[in-house]
């Protein structure tokens, strides 16, 4: 099946924001068997985006459009959908219907230019939209079937999730089976990676790809076939023999998801000190639903006197070796697990720039230390990259440390 | 000047990652007055590859390629720009000796493998990589200038930075004056910010335009012509007058930045309990270098004992009130300022879903509370949409207080 995604909005190509919704596209598609060949991003131009639609429509079976749909004036994709296959644009009941019924649910008074998110190009199938105002729509151009969505990430992924599968379905019944999976891999740069696999031989049909998500390299498996789904499966149990534990995530799951599931399913309670990350990690565990299970609390220690007043940190480490210190890092968890006398404790400090490095500790310096009834340690990093790589690296390796000792915990 | 970027990747297709490298490169355009008229987003396969050069090549003036540099053999652009342009690929002595160096500097081993990085189409001039391994490269067919960089973001932003305004400036001298103007809004939505500044008159050649960074709403101010500065200084101008203090920051600035900016000035000292949020006020301002010098440290109280032990909530308001309330949000606030003697303290405490909602207290129920010497508030917000949504919105919601906060005191 041959498919283009497109997006609208000059914000995107400015730079204003980073679009997010190719991304979005792309995994809806990929759950029902199907990748967009190509993705457009263009300006809130009604005479580009019409062009733009034209030439899709004529390359492509299936385009999926984002943004545009909006209550303001420079909400231009339903008019240059009617300009680019020469349909009126007439006021939709169904629409505007599904437009009222969104704000009187939400106990919302409609703004009276909500009212132009219903009109709709005169051949267009209207498409409910769960999670707000703007209605998306289905054209019909000669061989290619248009779906306009809206660009806000939370509308667009609550449309593509209802609309989508039975719409592909209805209009292209059985797809070729096909298939990738997505292992993630932390701790290894991605030649290294490439050389500890390349020995590995491959099932017929699977080929393999890499990317980069800073700090993590994405090995992907790719197989076509009936039986791609067994393949796959084949070559991941191949590929975690020569990995092993350096794969800390697979397809959408993350490291961060893998270890909150990990701490919910061993009973046990955690508490995080951290100095440098400044609530990277707790931010990251309590965005997953149910962090309140084993998650005791955190605490994001600036100042020496936070260190010491919560963490127990005595004044002579931190005069004699330092905040940033093998010792400073090692009594920041032992002292967090006796005031908090939970099960295990993660602290984190280090320098993560532009400034404060010195000739020792230069930028990039981190200390992570853990803390369990079974298991003290402590251990020194350098990581590379902007105050932001260093934050994620230290972070994404203080969860490293955690889902190594849940492992060797449950194993004992 | 006709423009278009291409960024190259089955990850940003299959949606793996988000990209972020449109923006950026349109970012890099924005700087020196120039737009993008489209982006285009391509799998990594040569023929796409190849086919997408070829085409844009002939539309464009100068096309901005971001992605498949890399080492690994999933790394396709270089091999595609000398098919597309049927040029040999040679191994380009400059770019290998500055990989050399690269690898020499960081004290790292060079990978066999790193050495594809240098073969690069006959005629290429490479561009250095300050940030990396992967030097990029210009090529020139017929009318169009090709800039070819590598896709991990911190390398592509770094060369765009050091690459792109010599070469505009000699391939095109002087280029035509315009420019836009972003305003950052919080507490209105789309239309209703549009209905409080349609009665004013824009300046001639000025037009507006809207935008949504859920929570915010961008509002872009656009003008060409030689005074296109004075234009948009006259019309943010008018438009202050309208929206005032809805305007939280302008242009690249983020609330957090402006208030981290204002933190440092006031010479005050923060400290902050967070509970729903979950860091995520202490990770944003932490993620601006400086942040020691205001912030003291942060609470993420998960457990109501955590509540108890370090800000000094009674049992008997948790008991009676919950840990949602505003009673609760008031002692966390106050008790935190007493506990570290800082100046200001902010409190959070909310339920984001998706469960643990009442009848009296649904979803998306937040309480923030501020303590200072000279103010003491706290009031229930209920913001809607999903578990992210709902926690961002109560941590701009948090720092929008202290910035009301800090524009008083300093109107003192």
């Amino acid at each position: 099946m041959r498919i283009a995604t497109l997006v609208v909005g000059d914000e995107l190509l400015n730079g204003e924001i980073s679009d997010t919704n190719t991304a979005a596209m792309g995994r809806a598609l990929g759950k029902l068997g199907c990748r967009a060949l190509e993705g457009r991003t263009i300006a809130d131009s009604e005479e580009s985006i019409s062009a733009t639609l034209q030439e899709l429509a004529s390359r492509y079976q299936v385009v999926l459009v984002a943004g545009g749909l909006g209550p303001t004036r420079d909400d231009l994709t339903a008019r240059a959908a009617g300009r680019a296959f020469e349909q009126r644009l007439v006021l939709n009941d169904e629409a505007l219907e599904s437009i009222r019924t969104f704000f009187q649910e939400q106990r919302l008074e409609m703004d009276p230019r909500n009212e132009k998110q219903a009109l709709l190009p005169q051949k267009a199938i209207p498409l409910a939209n769960p999670a707000g105002t703007a209605p998306g729509f289905v054209l019909t151009q000669n061989s290619c079937r248009l779906l306009f969505f809206p660009g806000v990430p939370a509308e667009l992924e609550a449309m593509l999730e209802c609309h989508l599968p039975p719409l592909l379905d209805e209009w292209f019944g059985d797809r070729p089976p096909m298939g990738e999976r997505v292992l993630k891999i932390f701790g290894l740069s991605e030649p290294k990676t490439e050389s500890m696999i390349e020995s590995q031989p491959l099932p017929e049909g699977v080929t393999i790809a890499f990317g980069v998500d800073h700090p993590f390299v994405h090995l992907k498996l790719r197989a076509a076939g009936d039986d791609w789904e067994e393949r796959l499966d084949q070559t991941e149990v191949s590929m975690r023999k020569k990995l092993g534990d350096f794969i800390v995530a697979r397809e959408r799951e993350t490291l961060a998801q893998n270890v909150a599931a990990m701490m919910k399913q061993s009973g046990l309670t955690l508490a995080l000190a951290e100095s440098c990350t400044g609530g990277m990690v707790a931010e990251w565990l309590t965005a997953i639903p149910g962090a309140s299970t084993y998650l005791d609390r955190a605490a994001v220690t600036y100042s020496n006197q936070a260190k010491n007043d919560w963490l127990g940190v005595s004044k002579r480490i931190l005069h004699e070796h330092g905040a940033v210190s093998e010792f400073c890092a090692r009594a920041m968890a032992t002292g967090l697990r006796q005031a908090t006398r939970t099960d295990i404790t993660l602290a984190i400090t280090g320098i993560a720039g532009p400034d404060g490095g010195t000739e020792d500790k230069p930028v990039g310096t981190v200390f992570i230390a853990l803390s369990a009834g079974d298991a003290e340690q402590a251990k020194r990093y350098t990581f590379g990259g902007t105050r932001d790589q260093v934050r994620r690296a230290s972070a994404c390796m203080a969860l490293e440390w955690l889902r190594r000792y849940l492992i060797e915990h449950q194993r004992r």
